[in-house]
């Protein structure tokens, strides 16, 4: 209709690897009816975001806009795509849509939130499609490393719009769907408005390969082996379980599942049907009856998390089991910027304890869950957008992909997190920045990260804590000598006294002197006796800590 | 003679990548004249020690030996293996031999720590020897990624041990000596007792190649760029700030240096002769008078340091240049493993000024300086060792190091940082262990990694701060209410409450309450405080955060 608009913003995932979070809308401007797809998390680091549990991106623009929103849709089980449905769906409480595995781990993490099912609709796959308000949409199986991973077909009153969702062209994944080139052709036959595309893999300049590639290669891995082998991978990646556990069984070998999550998407693949044969798992107590060489440990933590199996493997005994001279580890997986520091503490931990340790930087023993640059080449071919808008993927892999259509008659737009593209016509238009950023689950509570919270937390970390109290009497004289207790910080400073009795005997010297219109002002006495304590502890210790003050001050009765 | 042994232990390098510091001795046992190889530095992170300046080994075996060490050898001025002198010689306060251009970067550390460079003496290369007690050790010209980088000659009444230094074989290194393998073979022709041997590249496969071969392809690159072309290596990588800058003179364009590192390192090199030739640089300021497309940016920050030239390029305009969208920037380097992150975060940034980024992902503009599988082979097969000693590395590249000589009628012995081995014999024995680990310069003090200054750092940074003051009167009673003051924390609880007067209202509760033998026993009552600081915090936001308390006590006059 005349004055209406189709638009897409990225609220999370354009801009990151991580924390997708998707918005279509229709509508006149400003009015338009929405949908969502994903609500997903990042994990934090201790670099930026200490102590927090996940971070998600905040929807503040949404919750706004919550009586347009008509439903929100999963693309897959992944933690970047559902991982803050528990979190954010009380916000937004609209009908969620999602195909049945992912709804079985879903429906698991309102649970555990104190949140019913009830707004869960599992839908089977394409052509089966919802109408939710100007949209009707359907999941187009797609390969990727979990099962049940879709596409959404979006189609609106200006055309169809293909949301890829994260995926694969792989032809035989080993469970779950192959990725089939005749389907997706047959839903671009009528003509693609938009493709929005994932660009996590767009700098990866080899073509993708399957996952049935690399089972000889892990038999004869396992099959060679001599003590006890291990393997880590995402728990998640239900086809790399059974490729391993399959090759185990063939090499003679029974298969341990070590870590919660390790077991329970075995449990779900099984339950949910995805999964038709898994070789009958030992418990980890049974174990310790099997000779070693007849075992094989399938261990969580392949990214390095310290409290996950791999990690506690790397440490020693866990549950009955230890790696030991003559035994091979593996990681069957890839390790995501920035947790190369975790990961490489489990293989040096294991390699002194004379574990074989095998990664894959012969491209052996893993395949990628996204689609390589040739495989987005394929893509964008046989779907033919009028649009392309690269999404899922740092600033650095959307620019990349952007790029490679230019010249195929294909318009693209990078649009980070927060940019609204108008993508009615044949051409993308910026159609406004919307406010957006991150939410950190801190403890129970989710706290704007630019709240200053974990701004803190980095400065106690990078400069340590000085705390001063100084109690100040009726007549607001200082009351005995100042008090000063340190955190983070040396006993001792150059001229060998403590640095606590330093700064307390320059803080009680100031005191003792100061003027009236100082020790009467809270400000000001605060500010002075931060000042002082910072500048002792640089000439005692060279370092600016940060400063509390307390002020206490006694009331005449 | 009879009862004397050679020993070798390393204090720092064999563990890790970076902090290197060896020991060789020889004598009766516990009665060994030693010398020390390297005094490097390892940097710190947010996740292990925030806040630090830099990590050193603990030297304190040595320090009690101090009147046992004949002598110091600099193998070359990276800061892994310089780094730690000015913080580490005055303990140790031996003559430190090195070559010039080593000795030039030592006397400025030195002069910047108020030491003067009487200790530092200049060496020429092999055949020139220093007698050091029972060593007599001469510097055996090594091609790596700095100048005048340098194997040792070790001579001792047991035969000759060959320390390798960082190494790679390129018979065309651009700036320094070339590798020999000639003048090798014949140091080893009299036989080698042991080989002790950079380990670094030991998990690389591919033979490692010439910083000749970059030379085209990065002159291919800089020719065909459009804009301004900026680019980053390592600074102290003197042959590849040349083939870059010969590159960018050759295409057309003035070469500016960015970075105090950066121009430092050139100095230096043109100083001591060993860079012979340099295209003149064009100061920033007078960049400005020339088109964009005749510039070239040499920028200090390859490991995306944050206050290095490329952050400051990926933030916005630095020293009156700024890059935008169609300029190019070039990481002449690789990524070393932990700086992810940081790197990401430059290329994401100019990104999104639309520069095109480019990377070594290709191979193409990048050579490690470190000796890669097969040239560890040929090593070991030109030197012919009695006895290998994988050094500096991770513990998984010295066990796969050791491995490689399985067969070859080498004896190796993986020796981490700490284990004392007697190299006297065919085969090495371990001879005990050494109590090692780590100090951390922070601020301008040396702390011990294991103080808990920094792990308190840590905890401030995941937990959050509450800080309790209550005031008790001359009875032993309270004074006043409690106060509690956050930091790092959310200031509003589940409860809508602010956290502060939640805890301040609960521990009144209890101080009102509190029984006597409480209240007159400050670890008592401090500890009933923190836990039910702790206990309300985790009510409110789920979180238990460190609790500092402040009992202060009004005496009777």
């Amino acid at each position: 209709m005349k004055g209406e608009r189709l638009i897409y913003l990225p609220l999370g995932g354009a801009g990151e690897v991580g924390m997708n979070l998707y918005v279509y809308g229709h509508g006149r401007p400003g009015r338009e009816r929405l949908i969502v797809v994903d609500l997903g998390v990042a994990f934090p680091d201790m670099d930026g975001s200490p102590g927090v549990e996940l971070i998600m991106a905040d929807i503040a623009w949404l919750v706004e806009r919550a009586d347009r929103i008509e439903a929100i849709f999963i693309t897959h089980a992944h933690e970047d795509h559902l991982g803050a449905l528990a979190h954010l769906w009380p916000q937004l409480k609209a009908p969620v849509h999602l195909r049945r595995f992912t709804a079985h781990l879903a429906g698991q993490k309102l649970a555990e939130a104190g949140i019913g099912d009830g707004a869960l609709h599992v839908m089977g796959p394409w052509p089966e499609t919802v109408t939710a308000g100007p949209f009707t949409v359907g999941f187009l199986p797609i390969s990727h490393s979990i099962p049940e991973s879709a596409g959404l077909v979006i189609d609106t009153p200006v055309g169809r719009v293909l949301h890829s969702g994260d995926f694969k062209l792989d032809p035989d994944p080993g469970v779950g769907e192959a990725f089939d080139p005749d389907l997706w052709g047959a839903v671009a036959a009528g003509g693609v408005q938009a493709l929005v595309c994932d660009s996590t893999n767009a700098l990866v300049d080899r073509p993708g390969r399957s996952e049935a590639e690399i089972g000889p290669a892990l038999e004869a891995l396992i099959a060679g082996a001599g003590g006890l082998v291990g393997a880590t991978t995402f728990a998640s990646n239900v086809a790399r379980l059974r490729t391993l556990a399959l090759a185990a069984e063939r090499a003679g070998r029974r298969v341990v599942l070590l870590g919660r999550a390790m077991r329970r998407m075995v449990e779900a693949a099984l339950e949910t049907g995805i999964l038709d044969r898994f070789p009958p798992v030992l418990q980890p107590e049974e174990a310790a009856e099997h000779p070693r060489e007849r075992l094989f440990l399938l261990a969580t933590g392949s990214q390095g998390e310290r409290r996950a199996a791999a990690a506690a493997l790397s440490r020693g005994r866990y549950l009955g089991l230890e790696l030991k001279e003559g035994d091979t580890f593996l990681f069957s997986s890839k390790t995501i910027p920035g947790n190369e520091r975790d990961v490489l503490r489990i293989w040096n931990a294991l390699s002194e304890k004379g574990v074989e340790v095998i990664d894959d930087r012969g491209g052996l023993y893993h395949v990628s869950g996204h689609a390589n640059r040739p495989d987005l080449e394929a893509i964008h071919d046989l779907m033919r957008p009028k649009i392309l808008l690269p999404m899922h993927g740092e600033h650095r892999h959307l620019r990349e992909h952007a790029g490679m259509v230019a010249g195929k008659g294909i318009a693209a737009a990078i649009a980070a997190n927060g940019t609204m593209v108008d993508v009615t016509g044949d051409t993308p238009k910026i159609a406004g920045h919307v406010e957006t950023g991150r939410v950190y689950l801190d403890g129970a509570l989710l706290v704007g990260a630019l709240d200053g919270v974990v701004r803190d937390r980095i400065r106690l970390a990078l400069n340590g804590l000085v705390m001063v109290t100084a109690i100040m009497d009726e007549d607001d004289r200082p009351l005995g000598d100042a008090w000063v207790e340190l955190m983070g910080l040396p006993e001792t400073g150059k001229t060998g006294r403590p640095l606590a009795d330093r700064i307390e005997a320059d803080l009680t010297e100031y005191l003792d002197r100061a003027d009236e219109r100082v020790l009467t002002d809270d400000d000001k006495l605060e500010e002075a006796l931060r000042r002082i304590a910072r500048q002792v502890a640089m000439e005692e210790i060279g370092k600016k800590p940060e400063v509390v003050v307390v002020v206490s001050r006694l009331m005449a009765d």
